[in-house]
């Protein structure tokens, strides 16, 4: 018997989000969308909401997107706009949007959907968790209607952004820690695990190879990230960091996850943004998060694959 | 003529809220209530949104009132209920409500109501800033119909819950660092003001002569807090510390304002909750804030008096 | 009876320290120094000590002066010669030295002292505490030499430096730090209190009067110090700092002290250097140190006045 | 040619500090000790003085040992007792001491010898800084007799004390924060590559297998070092963290090094002591440190092996 999870992605497309999208687009009988909502991260919140209406609606899926909150909590607002570009998804051709966008606030609607489900729903973040935080602080009873929060985000070794933190932890320090000590359940996915699915461009060719709209997706998106990634970071391969996330709730088992203690480093200073997971146990705090140490990458590639395959010819 | 403000009061009650509410009750002509938010602050906000409307029924006030936020963004919470009491409104003798409490929750409506206003309405801010925060982060438009924010917190000298910090500032400091960044016109009526608003025996005595609702209010209520202030403190006069800010919106005149550069301290150390108020400009930031430095007392008191007359009898 | 300290000055001249060792100077049946040390802040390390020296010998004082550390234990280095000038003494005018240089580092002279006392001495401390604090981590044990510490620095309520901060303590909080938790017997003449000594261009007429060294000295440093005083801060008289921590050592009747427990801000943030003093005792930490409340302004100028006059004509 | 290098070693024995000292007394061709300072660490000074003193007595070693600093410089102390033990070395049997102990404070010794120095030395520091931060505050002019500064500390990945920290690090942040920032030339063998020296009981018998003091100090102290550490960290062998910084020396090509910018976290909060190691060279720092990588952790055996025969039989 398949599980099949009702889900809130809450994202900021951003050209891993989009292949997050994709990837569970193609997985309807796993992953039923209420909707999507954005916030402000890899870009400014009118360009990855527009971004994630563009993709949905390119990709054929009939999934509601909102947009959320502007920008972070308290912290200065910081981009990933060196990596994703002036659009947020540069790489990728534009087309014009049929579907009128939606006029509810983000945080408003997810408030609304999570008090009207009746089951707990899950919620997959792939960017800062600003939108989630102002909910859960609106109305905390709305926890109660979660069943769990995935995350792309933290690392237990280097950041990304800056020595210690990984970007989307760095964007919105306080709305993390805000998400780390709610009480629901989470799965974090971080660098730890996502460098481990690394996109070279052989990897490109071999999902470019179908004709249909996810693979020209994947070709056009990964080809500049990938650019991007390996001049800014010196490699020769991009990590796909968010479908990683989006993986999990599709085949569980294809990550390694350890139980542990993470908190996060709203300092402001050389440590914001880092997580704090208490690998050893040595400091007595309570597991609130499942921490993703391996990936089965052949196995999530095959993954990211069939769900190409999946989008037709 | 007289000028006359659409308010919306955020507040905690609390002794002290609940003699601002009675003032500015009555002074219609003067200040026109679009309603009451409550916050968690002087005791949880059940207390407080309970309090708000057992003041208001009592003294026959027409306002709606809302529950807002349970807790601080970021921080643990910290309540005052060691000068407030149990109820946070002890020595007030409690009665049967009769109007069924408004749903809507406090910073939804806080959002809905600015959105809607046709002009632009100021706030009166006397307990922690949460639910102003919050509205300001879910939509940063609304500064716009904001004409200012009056709140009571903050010191330039010493604080009073921490050697560093006023209790609505400690409460809430991150929450407040976002009112202070806003951009929104601000007037903050904190310590240095309020020391001077002293309310001894022989106060209570004199507006105790009254024999209506707002005389037994003020009897009840500040014989109660007067005597834990002036226990905690080792004072003989207890410091009326929100009817202040409100007495502003009244006659400005009785407060001398100088405006300088405000932040609070987010630190989660020491000096958590700490305003600094740079007096001298050295600092060279934008004068976010007119702090107030001086009460002329005697004027303050018959105000009170004036307001408490106003209630009949 | 009279009673005489043994102490040892760690200054930073500075106007104010100037003037301290003027005045203490004048009475050596009250106070005999065993040396003094010199620290960067208000100038230089080798402009203070070059600054002591001078002093010294222009009022025929027969104190050997010691070049201590060069700069705080861990923050960036501060100076206040936006106060006291390219020279660090700017308005007195130089006379040649006769007197060689010591070459013992300040430190490990204070050290060997202290270690060779036969009774706990006084140190009187009117820069940035670093020597002071230096020696305490080097030889722990030496604090039990020092029957007192007495030193200028820190604040209540507004700092001069920055709105949390007073000179010296922003100077070298860590150091601060370490002195304030030394387990020393501590006496704060803080901002509260020297901002009650009050020097005003009728002060420096008084004090002028006399046709002595001291005389000259006062008029000189004084005359320009008010005058960047009064600019900078926007006053008519300056506060006379150093002295009024110095006059306590002979006449502590007048500064009404009361015991505390006084921390400083070691964040490195805006608070930084900030003295948290426990005034109502809420805080539950141990009272190490005294804090000058109220000066007897009349009766220190009074005093400044008689050390000028012991210098004679 | 050899080049034979003049060394301090500051250190904390400690379980591995005895093994380095072992290592680099074996051979003298490469490695001249001017003397070795102590500071509290792995125990207090008291121990890890009376523990340097035994162990270059016991391998028959003429190395003058001081006793350095009691405490870190700001932080409270930390001691790591819960591996090394109530004695800081135990399973090491003791025997009387004939040399008597030197009686100059470390720190001071480490001062007078650089000053003296005709050359510039190399400092081992396999402890908290503390002594080195002291001396290099006192006399900042010293540094231009430091040729290098390699230590044992800090990390990339997690620490190994908290999350984020390692225990070097740890036990004295602004120590080595004064030592990062001093412009000396630094290497740092932190846990990236310590962990990459396991000691197993394997290789405890390898070791073992000689018959002279050497052999069986290592198999006396890493037998109960190794049992701990994996009890406590769960694993099955023990890194060997301080003969790596001390194989340095000896053999440079051992280790891969890359320069980067490395600063260490002073905030007192979850980072404190962890390192940031700007591996990607995004922040713009200059490279004031040289990370080790990679161990040849075959090669690194051999020369502790090497080091055992050199004892003799």
């Amino acid at each position: 018997m398949i599980e099949k999870r009702k889900i809130i992605l809450d994202c900021d497309p951003g050209h891993d989000d989009a292949i997050a999208i994709m990837l569970l687009g193609a997985f309807p009988e796993k992953v039923q969308f209420a909707g999507i909502t954005t916030v402000a991260g890899n870009q400014t919140v009118d360009k990855t909401f527009f971004n994630a209406r563009r993709v949905t609606e390119y990709l054929g899926l009939d999934i509601p997107v909102y947009r959320g909150c502007e920008g972070p909590l308290l912290r200065s607002p910081v981009l990933a706009d060196d990596i994703h570009g002036e659009t947020g998804l540069d790489g990728f051709t534009f087309h014009d949007l049929k579907r009128s966008p939606e006029t509810e606030q983000g945080v408003l609607w997810m408030l609304r959907t999570l008090r009207e489900a009746a089951e707990p729903m899950t919620i997959l973040a792939t960017g800062p968790m600003t939108n989630l935080a102002m909910a859960l602080r609106l109305e905390p009873e709305i926890a109660g209607k979660i069943r769990e929060i995935v995350f792309m985000g933290g690392a237990m070794g280097l950041g990304n952004v800056t020595p210690a933190a990984e970007f989307n932890m760095f964007a919105d320090p306080e709305a993390a820690s805000i998400v780390l000590s709610s009480g629901c359940p989470l799965v974090m996915a971080g660098l730890d695990v996502t460098m481990q699915a690394l996109c070279s461009e052989q990897m490109i060719s071999r999902m470019a190879g179908r004709n249909n709209p996810a693979a020209r997706l994947f070709k056009d998106t990964m080809t500049s990230y990938c650019a991007v990634e390996c001049k800014t970071y010196n490699v020769t391969a991009a990590p796909l960091h968010d479908p990683v996330a989006a993986a999990w709730l599709l085949r569980p088992k294809l990550i390694e996850l350890k139980p542990m203690h993470v908190t996060v480093d709203c300092t402001g200073r050389e440590g914001y943004g880092r997580t704090y997971c208490d690998y050893y146990g040595k400091g007595g705090g309570r597991a609130n998060c499942r921490v993703a140490l391996q990936l089965e990458a052949d196995a999530f590639w095959d993954l990211i694959e069939e769900a190409i395959c999946r989008y037709g010819a």
